[in-house]
């Protein structure tokens, strides 16, 4: 069953479906971090981007919160399961973005049309490898968390030949696979530049990180940010995420 | 001019120059950090090395701690420079310590006698590439600081060639070269599981990591500690660095 989900964020609403894959809290903190230019405390406005990429898009949540948080008008959400695609696409509609917002249906691996056109790719992808962890019956969800058609290579190596020579790259991922996430970027010429983790709350270790790479970047002076801390010792939000949610 | 520190661990004293390079805080985190495992709270004793060498050892900081932190009685320190060999070997037998800690003056990409013998190797290289940031006119804090004769590579890699199967490499560096790094240990087979960051004081950016990696060691599951604190809000040091700095 679909049901609309208001986004707290200039009246956007969004589509989902209650059997399928949900947002969550990495998609907000990833268009919050691509807004502000990998920086903390900088306005979404200083992001002039002229074109914009999410590769892997779901449900479209990420274009829709650039399209709330930045300028930018030629926005573009690449989607391969189609049932998705197209509940991104009604969402786009739902909420009158369609002259900024575009949701392809096709296989990341085989965008050259693309090529060195994109300012910025964003990407979510899938966090564990096929066959590791819990599978999920439903195969919408199954392919969100599992790199069952394309694998962190695929997408940074797709974001690498998207993007125009200076371009960002920014991404959601796991702590647990830095490792490979640093060497896929390297290998493709993307440079890491910015990298944050996120922890549950103060002292806890981080279980999501956040990094921007520049196409072309000069290899070194990665800055490490401080941590964003989720929670307070309360169990309340802290000031940082209740101004990400647009709730502060 | 020399003097003599007390360490303020089992009675260990440390002897160095008034003008030459003074060990610091990373080298104290590195040798708690390579002597509980790369584990928060576990015991140092925990640690059954049977052979431990530490690179560019300079004052022999690294060896001398990690004699009194462990029961390891086979530690070399490997030191290129003569004068800092010769104050590092005088303060092995200050503290009566002959039978544990050797320390030889040699080029560390010369250490070809010592292949696959080692359970641990440790590592604080200098963090600066040649000729970037201020140059210092003590050619011995030059080298200490600057990759002048041995830059990150040449340090991975001679680990690489040292280590055992299994074995361990422990280095401390700094976050905006965290990317060479990590690009470094892939490159030698030395696969990264657990980093840590060290933070001056809470929601500050880290300065300071702290990486283990085991040589031969199957690709992925990096695991990311909580942060370490080094200073309370009011000055103070947080009670994780009293307790590595034994003043707890």
């Amino acid at each position: 069953m679909e049901y609309i989900d208001d986004l707290q964020l200039k009246e956007l609403r969004i589509i989902q479906s209650s059997q399928g894959f949900k947002f969550g809290m990495d998609a907000v903190l990833l268009s919050d971090f691509a807004a502000r230019g990998g920086r903390i405390d900088s306005e979404y406005c200083s992001l002039s981007a002229k074109a914009i990429c999410d590769l892997g898009t779901g449900t479209g949540i990420i274009p829709l919160l650039l399209a709330g948080k930045t300028d930018c008008s030629n926005i573009t959400g690449v989607e391969i399961q189609p049932d998705m695609a197209d509940m991104a696409s009604r969402s786009v509609e739902l909420n009158g973005l369609s002259h900024r917002i575009r949701i392809v249906c096709r296989d990341l691996r085989d965008l050259r049309d693309l090529n060195q056109t994109q300012d910025i790719v964003t990407a979510n992808p899938p966090y564990m490898k096929a066959g590791a962890g819990l599978s999920n019956a439903n195969p919408s969800v199954e392919m969100a968390r599992h790199e069952v058609c394309g694998g962190l290579e695929d997408f940074v190596h797709t974001a690498a030949m998207l993007l125009k020579q200076g371009g960002s790259l920014y991404m959601v991922y796991r702590p647990d696979r830095l490792t490979d996430l640093i060497a896929a970027m390297r290998q493709f010429k993307i440079e890491p530049k910015v990298l944050r983790m996120v922890t549950p709350s103060a002292g806890k270790a981080p279980n999501i990180l956040l990094v921007k790479g520049v196409c072309g970047g000069r290899p070194g002076n990665l800055t490490i940010l401080p941590e964003l801390v989720v929670y307070n010792a309360d169990g309340t939000y802290t000031q940082e995420l209740l101004t990400i949610y647009n709730k502060q």
